[in-house]
């Protein structure tokens, strides 16, 4: 059977607010992907067991299958708490991750914990699995690494350890302002880049007229023929321009990681790339699954 | 009747997208008030005349009332499009206003339009009577007029006319970021002083950390104690702060006048006082007839 499960099969499971994605693993290989929509938000505490054997079932053997999740699932508001660790620190790894009493002795479910930082108070949960793959593959990098995203991240790498980062809000208000906000009569579907290009150094130059620039757009629209393909760049590029200029520190003069999604890595490089720095764009599952892996082997290999 | 008009008669509103208010004046006193929640978001071209009607035909006589309309209603998908005039400029009065053609020949309406500016490109609709209202106050005004709300105005006053003015979406944002994003979990219902002052002294000094700051209104309330009115204080003062910073051309060392509901105009003139400055705050409705009155009396007296 394709599907028995070999001794060094494990399974692990990136459980966030709005997906959940498993992938079924050999060793480092993957030999599965499952996927729903179950995410935290979807779902209550108790649901989280039925919702995993819904998916993994047809892959467990008679014995015990470790499985290792990240994300929100270890949120206070998931199926297990897992605490926080505190920067500066290496990411988690299953050491410390936190064990879950399922019904089912088929699954032996441990979630990882995500990382606070107290002063300027910020956390992750999931985006430091992903920090932990790609310090897997680049074990030597020293540097920032940017996770675009509803809440994007960028994280000071030194010596394989995260020694600060800060979340800006940048996907979730794009959302809210291209969706529910007055602008969304001005935005089209398509981003022009030379706008994108504009907004982004208007951004980093005036940071401070990001609220007047957003309407901006409206009063462009209405009074200064912008098109609607130059409103969803300039949008594009005012939201992305404003992280960059708050995260100036981090990238300024460093060696910069992006991982995240290939259309949003590429208008972060190309922000980026307009300010003299060349960003290694990677995307965003495998560097996931790799993240996993190395917090599970990583263990294996301390016993 | 204690209602029925007078020579010198005439009905003032003030249609915007949300509310439609209406004064029926003698001459500069205000004889009654009436409103409506049918804002030009709820209703058609084809409905504003019998809405208008609905309120006012109790106190209309035989013959034609004027009846002077700024807001909305003036927009291209309002009543009858009011084209905006272009800074700098006087705010507009009746000479410069559209007449409608109206069913009923006891109305005579027209709607002042509202005012544009080309780069920065920008708009006002209302926002010009208020400040008509205030000048016919105070003729001799120089400096800067705020107008806070969903879309906030500066506006920059020369002589009787507006000689630039800048827009922030500064209660717009702030209604999706409470009411829609993940802060709304994070804020309560009052807000902390303190803590607002904090966050306004936090964006004058970095205003590009502003989506940052977002974040941590949310961490903090994680992993740092931060309590809910605290939560509401920040972002309150985030919100305020921001836009006070991208303003400051605006107000630093210039008179300003703050036309604004009482909670929100104190806490502009609490962070403008912060500043060194000190801001002569007037309630809106007074202000919105004055200036409607203003535009209808000028044009009576150049008659």
């Amino acid at each position: 059977m394709g599907t028995a499960l070999d001794h060094d099969d494990w399974i692990a499971v990136d459980w966030g607010t709005s997906n959940l994605r498993i992938w079924v693993m050999r060793g480092t290989q993957i030999i599965a992907r499952l996927s729903s929509d179950q995410g935290m938000g979807r779902i209550t505490p108790h649901d989280y067991e039925a919702v995993l054997l819904d998916l993994v079932e047809p892959h467990l053997g008679a014995a015990t299958t470790r499985v290792l999740v990240c994300g929100m699932a270890g949120s206070r508001q998931g199926w297990v708490e897992a605490p926080y660790t505190a920067v500066p620190c290496a990411p988690p790894s299953l050491a410390t991750a936190v064990s879950v009493n399922t019904a089912d002795p088929r699954l032996g479910v441990s979630i990882l914990p995500g990382m606070k930082q107290g002063a300027p108070a910020d956390v992750m949960r999931g985006e430091e699995t992903q920090i932990a793959g790609y310090l897997a593959q680049k074990p030597h990098f020293e540097g920032a690494i940017c996770l675009p995203g509803t809440h994007s991240k960028w994280a000071e790498i030194r010596h394989g350890a995260v020694t600060q980062f800060r979340t800006f809000m940048t996907g979730e208000v794009y959302a809210l302002l291209s969706e529910a906000s007055i602008l969304r009569h001005s935005v089209g579907a398509t981003c022009d880049l030379a706008a994108f290009d504009g907004a982004v150094e208007d951004m980093m130059r005036h940071p401070e007229m990001f609220s007047a620039e957003l309407f901006g757009l409206r009063a462009g629209t209405l009074v200064a023929d912008l098109g609607a393909d130059a409103a969803l760049g300039r949008l594009s590029g005012l939201m992305i321009g404003a992280e960059l200029a708050g995260a100036r520190t981090y990238w300024q003069g460093q060696n910069v990681a992006l991982i995240g999604a290939s259309r949003i890595g590429a208008l972060y490089g190309r922000a980026l790339a307009a300010q003299g720095v060349t960003a290694d764009i990677t995307s965003g599952e495998e560097i996931v699954v790799a993240g996993l892996s190395a917090a599970y082997h990583q263990t294996e290999a301390q016993k």
